[in-house]
């Protein structure tokens, strides 16, 4: 079976975000009320698993081991069937 | 009122992927079975407005000016309350 993932990676609260800073300066310039703007990635793919489970196992593991850096970053992950 | 605002940006189907296609190798290499790599941006802030709609109206306003670029990205938000 296949199913449709979702990574969502983000910086960890306590990392400065300079990009998100600049954003949100420029947005603010602009007239919008916004505050706390963080920059995250999202990465999606589609993955082969047997089991819904063995999917969210393997994008976990991905997600450690690969996608985020555990030291700055924190991850969230969705998986449905495709 | 405040809201949590997120904006995800990603590139158009049609616009090649280079990142997403490097993580993709990197991944079938470790011998995980996924396809269709697509990396984007995850946008997340805080908006003061007077009402949900009007949360949503400007953060559509902001997507289109400045989160994404047209031409090459699609995005799609998610507004709900704080």
């Amino acid at each position: 079976m296949t199913f449709d993932v979702t990574v969502n990676v983000s910086l960890k609260d306590a990392i400065l975000d300079p990009a998100g800073q600049s954003t949100e300066k420029v947005l603010r310039n602009m007239g919008y009320a916004i505050k706390g703007v963080r920059i995250g990635k999202q990465i999606r793919f589609q993955i082969t698993a047997t089991h819904l489970e063995d999917a969210e196992e393997n994008a976990r593991q991905m997600a450690k081991k690969l996608l985020a850096n555990p030291v700055m970053e924190t991850y969230s992950i969705t998986v449905r069937e495709s």
